[in-house]
């Protein structure tokens, strides 16, 4: 035996000692041991990553499509705004306080994030990557509260809010079960992608602000008549949802958090079928819904349709079969459709309609998760949901009213009327369009 | 021996017996034969997928830039809806039909696809991912359609329109060629990714809507006179061919079906070059061009340039030469030059262009498939072109006659007039900016 | 021994030999020595390349939105044009002469791109992969231009530019370092995606571009005075902000060139995340200097924020740390934040702020590169960034020059007046929408 027969024999049988074993994987293809699995799986982040930080184009195009003309411009500021304040704040704070949680806990580690690739062989991907990939799913949270709130919120009082949000509450919710702690170790609660860690998280802080900042001006009359402020570009709204159907395939795809092996790639590929069903009959539901319930189709809630069905879907993406994802997805289309005039019943001025497709069809999501999921719950998701939200509502309850009783949340009626564009940005973001 | 090192001995002994082998893939790198051939044959379809899927936002994008303000909400609702009907049509009826065909055959199975990965070993890909990229690419055919018919036919006729093209029309064409039927047993058709099984098959759906509904009111007075209706937003039409340029390389690179071997990846990089300048040669085409025909360049011409491009280098991506590449899309480019202004002379009213794009390039790009792939013969590519032809149009125009017997296709005279995004959703897509 | 285990044995031997060895990648992932490398290497050219593709639809949006309605027709036809015509000459001409040149040489070979796949072996990965990444690269440089003299220059002669710009004084420089000329062999000047060899050689020729046209008409009056066109859709801008920032994680990630090993995977990783944070710091810093100078945030200023701070990583993303990279993102915030009113000042006029966020932050992210990167020097680097600017504004300027003197480069003033869409296409962009 020459050495490097011998170099080669060791380097074999180390591999197959040290790496996961993988015999069910059948004949034909023996299990990859090398370090294929790592770059697979750090691929995975990354390109799923990608599509998902698209996602923050996504709800800029979404939120600016349904505002009015006046505010266009603000509602891109804040979108760029709070996609760049993310990750600088999950880098400062957020990801320690997600992951450096002890096992079992309550809250991580304060502290900025070193981008420390050293343990890479434990993990078995890129450290790096797996930041990029938590990051922009904060960043979904944030970009969720925005369209709620938009039209009559300040803008540097929703930056500061912003910051809070995706360095500390929702860091530290997400500890809970994705960092190992008390939610995961003691209730088993289930949650995939996030159907309540990110889009329940970002919902109850929408709806937090919304009763704090209050209804637009006109929006509500004093008869309890609704004003429609149909939004100024449909086209763009539509745009926008398309790129969030994209960007929820590396979403929830990613959520598998591995690909180098066939168990793996086949999971992920089972998500998004599951994850593009759901959407479709989302779709479906809102058309045939709306032109039932109103004599016409209503393009909007046809979008929140597609939303509601992807959020409802998100807490397992990977168990239901096909048909099951349909009906999660057609279930949530009706929740979006039946929530809208709920909202209004209610007076919760909600621009974009987030309320209904993020937080509602996120507890849906994930209450529904134990018929498919034998390991879940209905407790332990309840104790999930309602853990989690009393705590993301009543944090950012809290940091509303505190900033609305110091910098102030909201724009003056003056400014309002005549739209935070002008007011807040002192430009116009259709200066030859504009309505005069 | 230990026994582990027997039963390294006994794997890897495996892999090279029952994996293919690559003895031609040269000394540097031996063929993989591990499971990471799996999980790159299943990455390819899901990326190729994804950006596939985002083509659903081009077509969008496309169609709502070069309708009328008025049509536009509607165009979102029709492309929205047909993405999400193919999804689900496809799952219950349509991947059945494909590929359940007998070799040879004339036609598939009925029956809901069962999203079954228990096969893997044979197809060296996860099922799921294949039925993911084949749903894409039939939504892209229903994409076609919805371009031509706007700005007249009523939304819920369309929809039907869709779901029988999507579960059932298309299908059945498909599985001739591609679930091994009798074009591919018996006449050795070659269409690579979709010239013909696609692209002609949106176009021919297409030209039949057209025929039955008729022109727009005021496209074409008693004296043969054209008149322009030009779109209401060039940029976003820009972006939508942009879009489809973009999602064009995961159409015909994903069609390779297979990315594990240096082979297969040499081929796929190929198809990304050969795809690409296509597209870039039917652009510069249409751009000198109408320079030279009209004295000026015309926008969306160019931009149809750039599909009729794609289209043509579709069928056969991977064989000719760049050279040879650029000619195919160049002569796409002249396709959509000439083809527009003798549509308008026969009065068939095809609002975005797509007949000549997608049938008469589909067409082109088909029969000339022969000059750089020599398995194909001119015989065989003319029987493939006009047997789907036949059978598409003919059932298409069927079924739109029907649905005009019936439900009746197209909207009133004066829901036409004031536009179907008032008529039939009651909304407007641009409330400030839409002219009195 | 069989004669299968001993073909075997020799197959894997020679893997080993001739493989990279990889003995640092540690113990639970041997080095992958078989195709796999390849094909990961091949796939991160291929989706990387995607993505930067997709960076000419951000231009076009980005410069849609930045100019008037009466100008949005004509950019984009300059913008597809400009990345087609980019496409052939990099084929035609381009491909070789970056990568045909001498070690240490000064200029490469003339000649046709031959696709040629044959010496994969050496290479490592699919030279088609490789020169589509190459060329998407080559566009956006092209891309940079188009901006900058929005608004007046004239369609023909600027894709003569185009033309020209992609098929010789792109390559001419870039063979310098990264073909392997002068720059690299003697001075070891450091550049891994681009900041001075893309972005500021954009930069150098939109600037050289901008001097020889002029400002538009009414942009600077006799008194000095500046007066502001402001752009027509914002939210446009926006979006094609979000998809410069999306492509760019392809373009500093892809020019890893490699993703095959634990070591590569790790790197492209750690290019996303200093990425995202010096694009991430480059927004908030631009956000709060503009609060501070102007009370008011800008949004066109903010948007520029993002790319400036994506300019300036682009020279290193791989080697500073994450607190760096927030540093070096966030001086680029400051310049373009600056460096607008100072072009106004000179009466450059750059209609997007191309030259600030390219050139000016091309030139700083160049220029700190030795910070982090020991292999780099100050003096090497700024021998890079002044040999490649006076080349490239040298040729430039002669060129806008000659084709001043003969085709013109500039519309008529009534031309100007009446805006490009009408007078170069005859066509309006908003037809429904636009001012009368």
């Amino acid at each position: 035996m020459t050495k490097k027969s011998l170099l080669l024999f060791f380097t074999v049988l180390l591999a197959i000692a040290a790496g996961p074993t993988f015999a069910q994987d059948a004949p034909a293809y023996p299990a990859a041991t090398d370090a294929s699995v790592f770059v697979f799986n750090t691929t995975l982040f990354l390109i799923s990553g990608m599509v998902v930080m698209f996602m923050a184009a996504g709800f800029c195009m979404l939120e600016v499509g349904l505002v009015r003309a006046k505010n266009a411009a603000t509602i891109c500021v804040k979108n760029i705004a709070l996609f760049s304040i993310a990750g600088i704040m999950v880098w400062l704070l957020g990801y320690n306080l997600i992951y450096g949680v002890a096992e079992g806990g309550f809250i991580g580690k304060f502290g900025i994030w070193g981008a420390d690739d050293a343990d890479w062989a434990q993990t078995g991907y890129a450290a790096s990557s797996d930041w990029y990939f938590q990051m922009v799913f904060v960043a979904t949270a944030a970009s969720i509260v925005s369209g709620t709130v938009a039209e009559r919120v300040k803008l540097w009082p929703f930056l500061i809010f912003v910051a809070a949000l995706t360095g500390v509450i929702y860091p530290i919710q997400a500890s809970w079960e994705w960092g190992g702690g008390w939610l995961d170790a003691k209730f088993a609660f289930a949650d995939f992608a996030g159907s309540t860690l990110v889009h329940s998280t970002g919902g109850w802080a929408a709806l937090a602000g919304a009763l704090v900042i209050g209804a637009r001006d006109g929006k509500y009359d004093q008869t309890g008549r609704v004003h429609a402020m149909p939004g100024s570009s449909l086209p763009l709204a539509t745009l926008g949802t398309f790129i969030l159907w994209l960007g929820w395939f590396g979403f929830n795809g990613g959520s598998q958090l591995a690909l180098g092996s066939i168990d793996n790639a086949i999971a992920v590929a089972k998500i998004f079928v599951n994850t593009n069903m759901a959407a479709a009959a989302g779709v479906v539901t809102a058309l045939v819904l709306t032109q039932l319930l109103y004599k016409k189709v209503d393009l909007t809630i046809t979008l929140n349709g597609a939303i509601g069905g992807l959020v409802s879907i998100t807490a397992s993406p990977l168990e239901p079969s096909i048909g099951l994802a349909v009906l999660i997805g057609s279930i949530g289309g009706v929740i979006v459709t039946l929530a809208v005039p709920l909202l209004d019943k209610l007076k919760i001025d909600d621009v974009v309609g987030a309320i209904p497709a993020h937080l509602f069809c996120g507890i849906w999501g994930t209450l529904v998760v134990p018929l498919s999921d034998k390991s879940a719950s209905l407790i332990g998701q309840l104790v999930g949901v309602v853990s989690i939200g009393v705590f993301v509502f009543t944090i950012s309850f809290a940091l509303w009213y505190l900033l609305k009783l110091t910098t102030g949340v909201r724009a003056s009626e003056p400014d309002e009327q005549i739209g935070l564009d002008k007011a807040e940005l002192g430009m116009e973001a259709y200066p030859e369009f504009s309505p005069a």
